[in-house]
């Protein structure tokens, strides 16, 4: 077992939380459920910001968007990059200030656009199509929309492919061979002003080469952009700083992140005579170590493999579904005690992908057990569905050794909710 | 264009959905929404059922368990094959008859299986230590369960594998080679009574081979586990039939597969003097093509390839992303216009993976053109998400030429329904 630390420990056997006793919780609110610390988010958060104290953070709600997390990084002072009207919505119902949102999104509907301009919020414009339709709606409602443009910067990171984003051949952002192009048309267009540049290489990133490749290519933009007439007041690099879901491999902290590229940064700014200012996103950063999946075991089955059946599937974590992802699992109520063999941590969903841990080392299992899955806090509930007619899990928050239901378990009547049956068929 | 036909047509160059333009319903409803053909499921449960005129049809709940779509095949005399307590609910609800339903599932709760005694459905059971747990709850509240076991038969069909469940290493069922200790337990176990067999082994299959196979292989289960003096009544080989999502490619209609199979099953079973029921349980095959999701364009972008972005991406239809599926695509309003070039169609969410479509040849597509991806009927809403902070589609229904919301649009409000923020943070 990797060495416990931060906000997890081990007490009699027993996974805590920050401070809380994770099969008691179990025992209160019923499994699955997902635990969050409140501490450790405000620690990665201030981490992070700490590691650039001279740049803007704004949190990249997608990685999870529980309006409580929105409302904790709010108070932290954290900013918010929002990927639709909905994620708009909850950070601003979070606090979020809204000079410190900046709407993303490669494909945003007319209506998203008409409620950015109302709120007044800054725009990352993705297309010369958006940009024309943007600020055509600005004009008709008498404003002007601050913008940066989403370059392409054709850079390929190591990462799973689904994730990396700005690969040449990715659906994101404007190639940077017209990105000239498109400031010459904002700087022409009413209704829109461009004052930011904005580009993002990816996620769950663990060699820094690509982000300093990114940010002499996006310097090169701003100075081109600059003689083109346009003062760029900020230049957002996005983020997809990796964490070590492995616990056995070394992944850059956000030290050595900003080791890497400040300096350059600075050499860059330096050199061209401008210094915007940098704007950093990241999602799963701040989230990913703050949460633990809990799981109750239904049963063991010596099969080919021997099998740990579990109430939680990709219904509610689809990453190792999906990306082949990994993630650290470790029996709740025997934390700490000697492995006893390999165990598959199967889901309960109908398809031969849904397993959330392949032959890992671990104690004896057997039915009514707690399996602890790690790392759960970004790209877990925010990508998790109702499938095979499963209601969603609930989420519990711990503070200071307290716990708070800050999200209710789903019951078969939410997978009812929005249904009406035809009257021809009642 | 592939010839359009059944209960799609194009009528002045826009798709039409049982006799409904889908441009209208976009018009009325928004965008986007999935639109389902009620004439469509009769006639694709009718046929199979027709081809299978001696066997039990249980439709598989998991591809598409919407109420008034359980509704209309209940109301045809479909079964269920339900996968979860939300499920087995749903069948009920809709008015399946409990004698009709097989509760399946590699890894129920307690809370389930106690659910499914008190409905008193037929249970297939996964695993011995399940075998055990259920006859104990069965024995306590003084009931008994009839079953069937569910086999491994390690059968190895050509599909994605993600969903090929029945290879030697899935965490589907029991071995076959543990399958004759299994049913002796059974047998002696109070609480259960074993009356049927079970397999599966994946979906989205096209080639008949792995299905004869798994025919012949059960069979001479069902004869070993005759001779432990276990009747049983039935064999349910699950289903798993491909529809042609291509169009242009041939894939086996339920003739087919009854061909290939029922000869087969009838000389096994007079060879051996035992005649169980046979079982099938299609899903894809019942729902896949009823359904069209409309999608409308926000922007069509020249980059490194020509990009069409929609409002609807894998947080509504995860196939392509996730098994690279193949969804043909039309322009719905535009449906038998030549084509002027490549589109790839875009979702609008925050990874490269979000691709709907590839580099399909359609005629000149803008802003304001609705796209509709067909075969959306199995696996599309079943495995949505709010994910990027999206509210959830809205379902339509049309019946002789009408249409009828059948589930509606979720807001943001949706997002927020179950959330709860602690006292010391608001």
């Amino acid at each position: 077992m990797f060495e416990i630390e931060g906000h997890l420990e081990v007490r009699d056997h027993r996974l805590f939380i920050g401070g809380v006793d994770a099969v008691d919780l179990v025992g209160e609110h019923g499994s699955p459920i997902f635990v969050t610390n409140e501490e450790r988010i405000r620690e990665n958060y201030r981490r992070y910001q700490r590691a650039f104290p001279d740049a803007d953070v704004y949190y990249a709600v997608k990685a999870n968007g529980n309006l409580t997390i929105l409302r904790i990084l709010a108070k932290e002072g954290a900013g918010a990059d929002v990927f639709s009207g909905g994620e708009l919505y909850m950070a601003l119902l979070a606090g979020i200030p809204r000079d410190r949102i900046l709407f993303n999104g490669n494909s945003k509907t007319e209506r998203e656009l008409r409620y950015a301009l109302q709120t007044g919020v800054r725009l990352s414009v993705d297309s010369l199509d958006e940009l024309k339709t943007l600020a055509s709606l600005a004009r008709e409602s008498g404003k002007v929309a601050e913008i940066a443009i989403r370059v392409n910067p054709a850079i390929s990171p190591e990462t799973h492919p689904k994730i990396a984003t700005g690969l040449s051949t990715s659906k994101f952002g404007i190639p940077y061979t017209q990105v000239i192009e498109a400031y010459d048309m904002a700087e022409r267009l009413e209704g829109v002003k461009p004052i930011g540049i904005h580009c993002h290489i990816g996620s769950q990133i663990t060699d820094l080469t690509p982000f300093v490749e990114t940010v002499k290519r996006m310097m090169e933009m701003v100075e081109q952009i600059d003689r083109l007439g346009v003062k760029l007041e900020f230049l957002d690099l996005g983020s997809g700083l990796g964490i070590p879901y492995r616990k056995d491999e070394p992944v850059p902290t956000p030290e050595d992140l900003a080791d890497a590229i400040l300096p350059v940064f600075k050499e860059c700014s330096d050199a061209i005579g401008l210094h915007p200012r940098l704007i950093l996103e990241p999602g799963r950063y701040i989230t990913g170590d703050t949460t633990v999946l809990l799981t109750k075991v239904n049963l063991v089955k010596e099969a080919n493999k021997r099998f740990v059946g579990v109430d939680a599937g990709f219904n509610l974590l689809i990453r190792p579904a999906m990306y082949d992802a990994y993630h650290y699992v470790l029996v709740a109520n025997k934390a700490d005690l000697p492995p006893s063999g390999l165990y598959t941590i199967a889901g309960p969903i109908c398809e031969s992908g849904d397993i959330l841990a392949h032959d890992r080392e671990l104690p004896a299992v057997e039915r009514g057990d707690v399996i602890a899955v790690l790392d759960a806090g970004a790209y877990g509930f925010s990508m998790s569905s109702q499938y095979n007619g499963r209601p969603r899990a609930a989420e519990i928050l711990v503070s200071k050794g307290r716990a708070y239901v800050i999200r209710e378990h789903e019951t078969v009547n939410d997978l009812l909710a929005k249904q009406r049956v035809p009257p021809h068929l009642l």
